[in-house]
């Protein structure tokens, strides 16, 4: 949802059939291309429930089911696999894995990735490392990933990992970006003064920041830079209200005025 | 000292007889007029001690012994009346209006406050904040005292409480400036990878800030701006070592090096 506001998104997913939205409807009217949507009638659909503190940023995880993503990943359909710009969200190391080596010649693979998988699958996820080009992390995560407590000490660590560019998202504290290059972007988040459900905020970023990028076409600094900061914007939408709502209600033009908006709060 | 790289300073201020430090001495060479410096040799120095948890920006309080805090204040000299950038470090807000009293005619007085004097000190704190420009607060404590969770909100609580000018410290995420006028300004930390002791970074910000507003003249938003950056930056330098050491170690021109190296990596 996040990238459709850019370009045209190719959709690779796997819900059960207890799955409370019908997603062809949910993405009607926008250019996403659902042929990579698996529906399995006979499993669970991916669950999570956490609590959030009062200050809208720490959470507390109450459930998580993994259901579905505990199965054989989705595969990507033929006429998907000439993708050049490609985000793994956030599921195992292996499953993501799998789900890259289907892809013919990516020009820019981003990936999420979580605790869990930190504690529990980390082989995979170092080999997944190796073949990315940019990791997307929390920075409680990107701490434990590194074993390091400085947070721009813990980037530079996870570069030397393999990929070339690390995002370190601060929650309402924004993010830093680190590049193998030496190169360093670091911008806060957009000052939201409406906070009703954080939950998606990461996965907004992501899809504004892969959206941008592959409007643009280009994968240097600057286009990085800018990336981030639509990235932070969607997100801002998407905490404003439950569920798909705080994307649902806006354009493009919206994203872009808040964008010079964060420019302006952020320049002296 | 913070402040001593932009202007000439003027300091008053008490310690007791227990001072471990010639304070003359450690100002030598510097233009700071320690005039109002006052040695109280049967008082003991204000005293305060704590743990900084691992990621150097939370810190639990282990000691503070108020000591000569507690007892009247230093007097203003009569040479230093005419201050027109005055900075009240904190002290319990009846000190800080007593202190303020002494000046004749200030142009922008900023104000340093701690959880302490919200819990214990409200009414005095609410009748200093209706006679001065500046709040410079940690963000927890502007939650306290606005009693309200989001910060920007929390910010603008305050603003109605009395001054134009609210600044809200996020650590090492940086920091928020809030106006009457309805401007804002975000700007994160500087990336430090040498963090030895973040004591004293909340004071040089406030000092490097003052300095660069009493150098310029002027407190439009365009010139606070940039003096919260020059706050910034000060205090990047003074968390790199103990004491004093990280600022008696470097001269304006790192400062303005580590400027330019803040606005190219906040810029997009």
């Amino acid at each position: 949802m996040s990238a459709s506001f850019f370009v045209p998104v190719r959709f690779v997913g796997v819900v059960g059939g207890d799955c409370p939205f019908d997603l062809v409807k949910v993405f009607a009217g926008r250019d996403v291309d659902l042929t990579g949507l698996e529906i399995r009638k006979e499993s669970k659909t991916f669950r999570w429930a956490g609590t959030y503190h009062e200050n809208m940023d720490d959470r507390t995880t109450d459930l998580t089911e993994l259901n579905v993503l505990a199965e054989a990943p989705p595969s990507v359909p033929k006429e998907f696999k000439d993708s050049k710009y490609v985000f793994l969200a956030n599921t195992t190391p292996a499953l993501q894995l799998q789900l890259l080596e289907q892809i013919d010649e990516p020009e820019f693979v981003a990936v999420d990735t979580m605790n869990l998988w930190i504690e529990g699958h980390l082989d995979d996820l170092k080999t997944l490392l190796k073949k990315i080009h940019c990791l997307i992390i929390n920075e409680d995560e990107a701490r434990m990933l590194a074993t390091e407590s400085n947070l721009i000490k813990a980037g530079e660590i996870i570069l030397d990992m393999g990929p070339s560019v690390v995002i370190l998202k601060k929650g309402e504290s924004g993010s830093i970006m680190c590049s193998s290059d030496g190169d360093k972007f670091i911008l806060p988040a957009y000052p939201a003064t409406e906070v009703k459900d954080p939950t998606g905020a990461g996965d907004s970023f992501a899809g504004g920041f892969m959206g941008y990028l592959a409007q643009s076409g280009k994968v240097d600094f600057e286009t990085l830079k800018t990336a981030i900061a639509y990235g932070t914007v969607v997100a801002s939408f998407t905490i404003a209200d439950f569920s798909l709502s705080g994307l649902t209600s806006i354009d493009r033009a919206d994203i872009d005025e808040r964008l010079e908006i964060l420019r302006k709060l952020t320049t002296f």
